[in-house]
């Protein structure tokens, strides 16, 4: 996998705070929000981090707005069949860009239509899972009309907005014994390990992926990139082939461990989430309850634990399956 | 109906803002965000001010934790079957007070069990919907065990801190037709509208009712306090017999008109806004968009209108109805 010439080395907590004046106004500062019915559930302090209740319901606006307001180009490209694409296609039109998104033509008909809503410009391109493919029709994109591809985890800026929310749970909340956080590329927890880690070295900070697409999990293991031949999952944020070199870099340095979790784990999350704590999470977003829900030595969690709802871009009849 | 003693005339505009600074860090500053898919319906700049993104989901956390954050007595009191109690009970939690909530014997387990879990205690009495009997019931209680009655909406604490969400919308977005606010006792549509009036004289602030429950409307028909006698709608957070003095005051200074639409409009309402917008609102929290729905003279609303969506505390039943 080819990686964007952007990628150099991990923002520092500097970065992070300028990142957070920078995205002020659009990101939301998320409330953390404790759960009494899933503190009492699981005996310690429950607090769910509700990226969900994001503009666009899903934590992906805070890089997507840091990177794209640096970009003095006119057009952005970005491959994604999602969040990312979503966050994209937003965050351009509020900059007044133009916006091309690479998408699978497996993508799901209601998540093209909200890029599209936004103004993004759809390019379907094969049934790629293999982020390279879409990466080469990006670029050949760039080669014809112009712009700066936007890598949706691998890019400092990215990393940066994801460690706002690290800043702000470090500044609701104190004594967090440790944090859970769903991993795609990894880039979410990229920037919130390496912010908490740095200003609360003592709190653990835990990754949970899919049975069915465990590439971080399988790359801190080998010390090296793998990519998976074919990833698969319902947590559809949670699905690249591979994580990134940054983001590798960053969970080898500061993750405390990895969960997996089965996809039926996942729903049985999504429906606590649902019905005790009364949230809307998408799958990926219910990926870290899922950990806790699995976890049979809850010891080693502590007695404060935050959990990352990631997002809530929830397709309404999965949503119905949740509510049966 | 009798009032608070508290109840002595509407903040001011420095109230407000000396508010903002006090709910800071406990209220989110919510997100405003546009809806291309509504805009486009309805031909025009469609905004959604989306206080069910609030950390218990509904903006009476605002006024709550204004008005309790300046008592100094440990013991709060309250009268309410549903969002109110919540707040009460999620406030008094925070500032380390004890509450005590009078609720209907008719009202809903899911609600009551919220409370509850903040460590409310529920106190049942009788069928209520008339607030003089279940006010004179708290008094009773403050009697024997002492503290300080906090009035849903009836107060210039209360008052001040919906104002907070007429700040934010100002800040958030310029040159705004219409606000459009749910109305229940008239406490959110009083904060809003004396702000959005107070600091864009341009902007017209409408209310919308439910039509078996249109007591500001009849009130304001009246030039005084109505109370109307069965009040009765699927949104059970519009639904008190009347509104207050200082309620009726500020619309009567401040608030354009007033819309009523029916239950099912209301859920239509919901429906559109869970389809289109993926947002899951609560009845009343969608009664704004009911009244976009209804208007067939969209040109009194202008270019650009804001909906305020008051609250997500949507059951979980009605959700499922409105996906099916």
């Amino acid at each position: 996998m080819s990686l964007p010439a952007s990628s150099t080395s991990l923002p520092s907590i500097d970065d992070v705070i300028a990142t957070q004046e920078r995205i002020k106004g659009v990101a939301s500062r998320t409330p953390l929000a404790e759960s009494p019915a899933l503190s009492k559930r699981f005996g310690r302090g429950v607090h769910l981090k509700l990226e969900c209740f994001q503009p666009i319901r899903v934590f992906k606006i805070r890089g997507a707005y840091n990177k794209i307001s640096q970009i003095p180009e006119r057009r952005i490209v970005a491959v994604s069949s999602g969040n990312h694409g979503l966050a994209v296609a937003y965050c351009s039109r509020l900059l007044d860009k133009k916006c091309t998104i690479v998408l699978p033509e497996t993508a799901v008909e209601e998540k093209v239509n909200a890029i599209v809503e936004f103004g993004g410009e759809p390019v379907r391109f094969g049934k790629f899972r293999k982020e390279g493919e879409a990466e080469a029709k990006a670029r050949e994109i760039i080669r014809e009309k112009g712009g700066v591809l936007v890598h949706p985890f691998n890019d400092p800026d990215i990393i940066a907005g994801t460690g706002t929310i690290g800043l702000e749970i470090t500044e609701q909340l104190r004594d967090i014994d440790s944090v859970i956080v769903p991993v795609g590329g990894g880039g979410l927890i990229s920037g919130i390990a390496l912010v908490v880690k740095s200003l609360s070295p003592s709190t653990k900070v835990f990754g949970v992926e899919p049975e069915g697409a465990p590439k971080m999990t399988a790359s801190l293991k080998a010390g090296k990139l793998v990519d998976l031949e074919a990833p698969k999952s319902i947590a559809d944020g949670l699905n690249p082939s591979t994580v990134g070199s940054l983001t590798l870099e960053a969970c080898k340095r500061y993750v405390d461990g990895m969960f997996t979790v089965s996809d039926d784990e996942i729903i049985q999350a999504m429906k606590l989430l649902v019905r005790e704590a009364h949230i809307f999470p998408e799958p990926s977003g219910a990926a870290s309850a899922a950990a806790l829900l699995k976890e049979t030595n809850l010891k080693k969690l502590g007695q404060r634990v935050v959990l990352v709802i990631s997002g809530g871009n929830v397709s309404l009849s999965l949503l119905a399956k949740t509510l049966a």
